[in-house]
């Protein structure tokens, strides 16, 4: 139940068009619904501007079904599962029809036509493999309400495939990076442009990658200023902050 | 020289106010003065939105002195120099008078008083002894034209001195939590809010604490969503985060 | 063999009830018995309250079987193994009928339903990934004779579902909080109670969680007073030492 | 303010001894103070069931003198300052003569002689290089109102020093053991009683012992159970939790 | 070729019963084979004592069999491969029958029957999980001519267990000491007996044993004076040092 | 297309022989063309001297193929793929039949036979398990037109292997050493000759090489003057830096 | 004594205008002199083609006086002192009057002015802090006989500054890349020059650059190929390795 | 007292020379000392072969001369101080006239002449600032009556200096070899030799040698067989464990 919904539920019991009866009822799972292995928080929506997003990872796929079914059922807002497996895709789907699933990024959606759209948010990553991650932040991105821009491929190793974009970047209110390996993509970006840059490392690369400590290491000691980092692969977080960012620009 | 400035100069060519000569002399300093150990960036105000800040450790005294009175004659906006000593304050001093020097944050500012005020940014820090990040990052918001509020000493361990604050912490348009030890401060603030926050590990702590590691990595974890994080110690770079996404609010 | 048991040998003894020879052959397979890879130890539910725990991870399903089976046979207490294979199960159930498995937790137990009980500890978990973790902890405590209050998914990051149990909690004796990623449930739960908090920190998270690093550092630099840690994952350990705190407030 | 004296304040309300405007003078400094840079929490001895401890690292000496001070007046408890420096006690023993300072432990300490005794905390520590820990350890214990026996310099590599210590360490309810280098003794200990250990790792060695590093996984790793850990160097923290749990053993 | 028959070659050269043309093609194949892929050391045994140790991890199977097979055609003395899959000893089964395979410890050996006997060496191990890994240092000192005493499953948490072992322990000259988790055996061992001790830390554990880290860091801090450390698994290079120290000893 | 076909190009438009138009066409695909996932850079033969190389690992078997077959229709240079499978051959080869896979090195090529070829490289290798990454490293010189001299199995444990083959090494341009373990070859190698070094640690070993992390450490360290390193198993990126160094030395 | 000399006096020993006894005298220090705390290798420079270098960390300040001394009697060839105190250049300077210092880089040197020169290596550094590295290695060249370009003050995050020297940069047979904090410069300039390129991490930074490492690891892990790597702050091992390049491409 | 003098009292016990009061007298101080923070082990000399050791860091001066002067009083055996400061020595000499110190390797020592000794032992190390460490080691063994044969200097790099010295090498019964860096010196002598070889890994490095950990894991992962390590920096437990072995070879 979002915000817009619960305005209206109050406004008509003060209209007396609900009972309180009926009203009770409907906010009766407020503040959230306890499963045992899981509370579902229908608040958050409320709280935070958006529906309580399910990480999938590390559950099993009958939590996950279960759970996407309450939140389905609850709320008409887009509803976001992260990391989720196809084995668990193909659960929800039997509960929640129209839910859909990517592949490449792992997540798992309801997604309405009708969400509103406010700027851009550029999403740049440096190579083909760091794509899923990308994707993940995009799709997130999209699925919260914004345009999202994709500049893939751009390493710093050929900066001049990033110079060609670098008007199209600026256009951005906000700009994720994505890159795996040394991560300093962030770094040539963010001073190329005067928007907040959320930098992504991923687990691109192999030896002295160490699974993405180089690329979070090289993020996190930025000389570019404005920029900040979310932990290895965490394309969500990226597209998330990047979203309540967006959102202080207003609606276009 | 700021775009303000800039466009002025451009105008005042163009009604012949000012002369072609007086134009080029006034523009040829761009983009970069080249002092053999340092290239000094006019332009980045313009790219940018602010001047160039002072990275003053590693270097010497002289060379800081030298680079801050280049700046300040370039230009008529504030100054920021991270990371100096009371040393070299003494010698920026004799060069550019009105130069301020805080100890607690090692900030060297030159600082006008008509700097314009956006939207509120709050800095919340865990315990006494993240006061001087905590004010690195307050000094930097108010010298790139924010209005600050400061939330000091709320630890998680009294989560009630949190809770009593939240309404002025939803005020703000960002918010920048500062935390040393087990940096759980930004999960529990980011589960509140629905505003982009900007985390900042310290290193306060000792043993596994390990100089920050443990809250930098406390905060690239965090189960709250809207979290992002900077280096350890680097209050600064969270305050200019914070001043670019404050700036997509747009003015007050 | 446990105290009790041990203590009617004797006086049956004392009373001749019990010949000296019985008697020594009840008691000659003290102090442990040496199996070649291993040497079991009946002599431990005297030294330390509690039978002799079988880690079962790296033993191979023989070793696993042949140890349970003897400590069954053994002594009338409940025992426990860690870490259990299903399979290593299906092989004790040949030897003990009455051998249970639990398969979220991996752990293989003989139990007895005369299990005096204690009072209560209470075992929080911050996220549903983390439930094998807790339930091992739980089950622990259980066998070892204490009332567990179960409160699961309670992340810092949706305070309010963990204010709303705080009575509950400090109902307890010990609490034990597990949780992954950025471990921060252990500094909240002990800034509210006056009981002794035994955290563990478990490997829910990817990236930077380190296979449980984050959390583990996390937990180690609580700035909440009265919080100890054990090993990642290690729900058996926090269960352990929880039972020797509760053994310590009498029994009810 | 102590809960005792609370409930006393509140008693003599009800019996009119105290007029509601006395009372209130008294409790508005509930819950707590703020000074800017900290917020005192006189309330925590009602939640926590002991007085604010000082962590006095990372703050001004004035910051130290004057929480101290604020404390000292606000409460008759015992007040305990940690890694205090011997010019922080200067500056406390100005304000309050009774400060003591203990140069090895570096704690800074308000004691009242009326102090309640429970049970008995056992302190073992491997070397003579662990005693500043073991003595921040065994003081915490002493001020929180606990009977401490003391056993020192009883590594593990002559464990005959340590099997003569037995019988002693089995009286005490808990039994808290410092170690640095291997920090093999938790393990040894832990095997030889049926009560709750705290390991405390030191920083004490060089080269491999990476500051600690090398006690602590030994500790976490510990093949012994009812092994709990504390921070590197934690004295205080480990005195605290024994306290804690000593505490549910009830007053002797 | 060891060096036995080598002397004997020379001597058989002296006194003519070999012509010139003969010994040089027995030795020409010093001092080393060149596969392209390895050069197979011959020389070995007169330089180190013992012939080539082939480390099978990384090669392929075929490449396992021909340096196997030219080994044990070159030479009649014992041959080790150690890291050895099933599917290598069935490669090398067809052109060396007498081979056999420890499924266990994974090594591949050929085994003579009239190997000499030196003086003992003890092997420790702390727990079951550990056997491999001291099977492997168990068999490369049994293939390498010294008598060994296996000592089982004698952890520190169960210090009696060990205590009824010293004298046996005390008699070899020696002594291997495998364990994982804490690693705190060799500690012990190290403080009761005047012999060299060979510390062994294995993988054995989980979580912040960090695939044997923590065992490793441990035995390398020991207190106990005369311990020096093998990397982590290497059974067999605990094994071969211990045997270099034995035959200083001289045969018995 | 490179730099010698661009000049032919260039000349035939000055004379006539080519048309404007058909000038225009063969050279739009400059700079790069863009797949989405990938933007492939023709340009680079001209920029770098040698045609994009691709990094399979991390990209699906489509993109992989897709790639390289526009590269193959792009230019008549050779073409290197690196950490490729034998499925992304499959698929290769359907595009571009003289495709070729090398198994040990995991390398996919297009080579053709009129490759100039400059002088020496010689790539040495510490144990047969570092073969793979040995292999990389030649395959990729004699792509980029290097003779290559291999001299593999010459650990530093035989030091004499390595001895006998000084004159050899001594007379390459360029020297790629490839070691695991405790990566020491390189040191003992820059030691001998006054050519650079290029050291390549591997992943090969166990327990406390962590991966590689012991070789590349050893290597960074290495008190020989003249040798720099690479990231561990990258033997493409020594035989790359390799090839540009020979390259100075001019033809042969 | 270098190649040069060594011929000379040869070829005046065949010529007899040396006699054998005197030839004797000058080579009898061959190979090296051993001083007991250290051996000096005379003969480095004709197996090196450079005189030994004194790396003189951790030496006293009379050991590095006394092996300067000898060799700069030993030979006419330049000499470099590394690490070198102040304090050891004033012992130096009495016993070798024309060794020079410098405080910026810490070199000793003796310095003969009829050194030949090669063609260029060029020193690119990221940020003023890094200067002190940069300048060892420049240094360093330049004693080796190369011409040197220095540019400074480069970093990423202004790549304009960086894009107008690329011409300069493009000009050099070898450049050597300075960078400390993310360490990406190298990436940018290995992907715009096809000359290999040296990185030279530096410890410039703080916090999560943990001293270099995430420099080193970013430069490890660089998408530009043609990158090596040397230890965090060695300026001279990149200076040496870059000489001998140089020399590859031959005299000018 | 050592065996020796133990075995003579209880004789002239047996023959009535000394009295059973006397005897008691000498013996009661058996088997330790308590002086709260130390218990001094006069009982280790029959343990272990050789007095208790004293490590000097962490301990106060005071702590250092009580324990020296007591050793020195029960017993005629040579003491061991390690790590002592020369304020330590000061303090000593006041009490045992006889004291030395070896600034060098800060070792504090009681020395009698008429040490027995054994066969040799050798101590290599590869640079000049390993001295400190090596002569640790060496010092050691000679105070516990070995033969010491020192050989420093011989670096990997100038692999000719230490084939020079292979053949007195050979000649000792044990190897210690002593290096920073990338600590590759052991597995090259490893490979020439067949004795047990103790590494010792030192701190002696900068940079990616992170305080010795580059030297330490390179040892750990020797290739060369007959390797074991001790701590970084620890000559005296190498020297110790030295002792053990030669002890095994016999009297000379």
């Amino acid at each position: 139940m979002g915000p817009e919904e619960l305005r209206k539920l109050l406004e008509s019991v003060r209209t007396r068009d609900t009972s309180i009866e009926e009203a009770i009822n409907k906010l009766k799972m407020l503040p959230y619904d306890d499963l045992g292995y899981a509370k579902i928080d229908y608040h958050r929506h409320l709280r935070k501007g958006f529906p309580e997003v399910i990480f999938c990872q590390g559950k099993t796929v009958e939590q996950v079904a279960e759970i996407f079914k309450r939140l389905s059922r609850a709320s008409d807002t887009n509803i976001i599962g992260t990391r989720a497996s196809e084995e668990m895709f193909q659960a929800v789907k039997k509960h929640v029809p129209g839910a859909e699933y990517d592949a490449m990024s792992k997540m798992l959606m309801r997604r309405f036509s009708n969400t509103a759209k406010r700027g851009k948010v550029c999403v740049c990553s440096a190579g083909t493999a760091d794509l899923p991650v990308a994707e993940e932040a995009a799709l997130t991105c999209e699925l919260m309400g914004n345009h999202v821009e994709r500049i893939y491929d751009t390493g710093v190793a050929g900066i001049h495939r990033l110079l060609d974009q670098v008007d199209k970047i600026s256009q951005a209110n906000v700009i994720i990076v994505v890159a795996g390996m040394e991560g300093a993509l962030p770094s040539v970006v963010g001073g190329l442009v005067d928007k907040p840059v959320i930098a992504v490392p991923t687990s691109v690369g192999y030896g002295a990658s160490f699974h993405g400590l180089a690329a979070l290491l090289g993020m996190l000691n930025s000389c570019a200023s404005g920029v900040t980092v979310v932990n290895i692969d965490n394309g969500f977080g990226a597209g998330y902050a990047a979203s309540l960012i967006n959102k202080l620009a207003g609606d276009q």
